[in-house]
């Protein structure tokens, strides 16, 4: 415990273990890369802990291997690791430790174990919690204060519009920046409005999966400390898919999903703050009135006093512990790269068949494309042919681009090259039989 | 649509389909039993719904299926089902129904069929929440009032101090009525109390896992309606494992568990609410200030419009839908019958080996039997003796019971003739060895 990570990182190199970086963040405010060692996600241990036979539980088929889903919400991200890997992922009920086992044998503190920095507290802090976490950050982070405290949300699409809706439920004083949903803010339009504004938070989407656009976030995070705000990211697009780091660009709270980049099923959602952030918490002078949402509780019972708050969903903590396995087993880095490649060769493929993309490659999300529907098509029937034929699915435009765009979803496990290849081949020789016109010309 | 009830019931029991009684209760206020039908729950059309090859799932092996929860929390319950039934369960990643599929082939949509009533509607109502609904019954029926509302609670153990604590985080006027752990109120005293202090709600555990009892709710009902008062229920510890008659006891809002009667795994939580509970919700001039918790936005992802809120667990719901297939095909009765014979043959075997039941056997909860641990017994070794060596946990008390009493859990699928022959074995023969003394009296 007395170590410093320096001297923990120097001697597992010494012991020739395989070090990963995940660049997460931890609770106290240490901005440290996150560590994984091929130890903590070594599989032999992984199924140790679980304390099974694990060559019962191998090999068995996904639920219908050959269908791709590249709606946004990944749906078969979270199968296709089955049949492809035949791990043990999400698959079996896992026990709580029981009371005499040792606390690391808890599946959330496995999860945690992979998802922690590797400091000298020994505590893992990042969290994982309940569905949508988002509904609790404002809760929690606010002061008590009656006229409600300033909160700046930059808006450029659904999930900006949901960040709104949240914030204005909880009474915060709500001050909203807007781009049409296709656009991204510059850094100078964002610093400007901090500075004018002043909020007390400042919250945007990473990856707007509506509209397929990725927000740069480099620098804002200075921006908030020197205006003495804190920084909120939804990372729910981006994470474990795309580069994220949450410690370079001093982001204070941000929030994922389990079913998109990490492709695991949905149901759990990583959830990170630091010490800034812990700080407003604890300050606050009355409870949080949602006893479920007490990030206070929760710290206890997700620590290693373990003191009971709710029976927590094990099947998912073991979920995310897999998901992140593959990740670490593959390298953050490759996994980043091949979701960059994938979209380039989507994004290069449509465009070579005279598709137009909705987005500027500037700020073009790879883990979400939008795609203009050819004004001669008809894009619900070419949608559900792809489905129905072919085992594919693509998403409808949201909100104001329905009909407009349709939405590609290449996240996790679903990013792949095999499946832009097949997905461009069928937009080649499909998609004219969708057109009004006889031809393939758009 | 146009059909009753009673046309649609007699044209199903000509159909020679046998039929279930699940007493739930529907949103619409009609106070129906809930019926299944055998075709709701067969498990070919299960198969069918999750379109894959059964064949390649079955088969496999729990954890250590030799092991045995008896904690509160069930922890096998959500294990065993494998081994002994070979059902598909919670094992499988499933999708959500992509656009242009029927909507019965949303998971949720099944898992309700399941738990939907015989109406003439035709809409299931009975909802699937995420983790602890508790966390938003407030939240969503208490009206706008600067004041507070006045919500009274009986509270008789652990769960019952949650409940005031969360009500009082929402500023409501809580009233409290309390009795020692281990016994429960009497018709009369609840009668008295609601005349008395005229809450707007009263809410009451059925189930008090922390000291065994289980609280008559009988007539309760109509108190609350003549006197205007909503009436909630934690039935976390009783929804399929014992007698909860939520139309007949004129219950309006309540709440179960997964993990526990329904033998799944953690993470879903079945919740019902009424008419009268509708109206109190629809009644708000303000919106439910958390956006996830809102039941006005829920009730139009869970409908047939399916409009977005967030990425439902679909798994969990798979295993809610699995696990409720299992008690309709045991027959609801006959499993409440499994848990009162099995917790009777329990409490029997316990004393006649010399031991005492905390709780008079009048309101004594079959699903959680509280057993003193006897003055010459080293209760924690016995407790860690049974687990390390014959594979079975049970409790320690909770709170002030914490070393004066046992807490054996029987829920679920963990409540069987054999588990209870070997647990009173290991009584008989093992607990000796835990004794001050050398014999065995204690």
């Amino acid at each position: 415990m007395s170590k410093s990570p320096q001297d923990v990182l120097s001697q597992i190199k010494d012991e020739g273990i395989e070090l990963i970086d995940l660049k997460f963040t931890d609770i106290h405010g240490k901005w440290q890369h996150l560590t994984l060692t091929s130890d903590m996600i070594e599989e032999d241990s992984f199924t140790e802990g679980l304390a099974f036979d694990g060559s019962s539980i191998r090999g068995w088929k996904a639920i219908n291997a050959s269908d791709m889903s590249m709606v946004p919400d990944a749906s078969t991200a979270w199968i296709d690791p089955f049949y492809k890997h035949k791990t043990l992922s999400m698959i079996c009920s896992i026990q709580e430790p029981r009371s005499g086992e040792p606390y690391d044998r808890c599946p959330r503190a496995l999860a945690q174990k992979a998802l922690k920095y590797l400091d000298s507290t020994g505590i893992a802090d990042t969290a994982f919690f309940g569905p949508e976490p988002e509904f609790f950050l404002f809760d929690d982070v606010r002061y008590d204060s009656k006229e409600g405290e300033k909160i700046l949300i930059a808006k450029k699409g659904y999930f900006g519009d949901r960040l709104v809706d949240m914030a204005t439920r909880y009474k915060a004083d709500v001050s909203v920046i807007e781009k049409p949903w296709g656009e991204s803010f510059s850094y100078e339009e964002i610093k400007y409005e901090i500075e004018t504004k002043k909020p007390a938070i400042f919250a945007i989407v990473h990856a707007e999966t509506s509209s397929g656009v990725l927000q740069p976030l480099d620098g804002i995070g200075d921006v908030c400390r020197k205006n003495n705000c804190l920084f909120l990211v939804d990372a729910v697009t981006s994470l474990g898919a795309l580069e994220l780091l949450i410690d370079e660009w001093k982001i204070d709270l941000a929030y994922s999903c389990s079913q998109k980049g990490l492709s695991c099923p949905p149901g759990l959602s990583p959830f990170t703050m630091n010490n800034r952030a812990e700080e407003k918490l604890s300050s606050r002078k009355t409870k949080v009135p949602n006893w479920y949402l007490d990030l206070s509780l929760l710290n206890k019972y997700w620590g290693s006093d373990r003191v009971y708050h709710h029976t927590a969903p094990v099947n998912m903590n073991f979920a995310i512990r897999e998901g992140l396995r593959l990740i670490a087993n593959e390298g953050l880095e490759n996994v980043w790269n091949r979701h960059n490649t994938n979209a380039k060769k989507l994004w290069n493929g449509l465009e070579s068949l005279g598709m137009e993309l909705h987005v500027s490659e500037d700020y073009r999300l790879p883990t979400l494309t939008t795609v203009k529907i050819p004004p001669a098509v008809d894009g619900d029937g070419f949608r559900n042919h792809l489905l129905r034929n072919f085992g594919i699915e693509i998403g409808n435009g949201l909100g104001e681009l329905s009909g407009k765009v349709w939405r590609i979803g290449l996240m996790g496990f679903n990013s792949s090259e095999e499946n832009v290849d097949r997905l461009l081949n069928l937009f080649d020789t499909e998609l004219k039989k969708y057109s009004i016109f006889e031809s393939s010309t758009f």
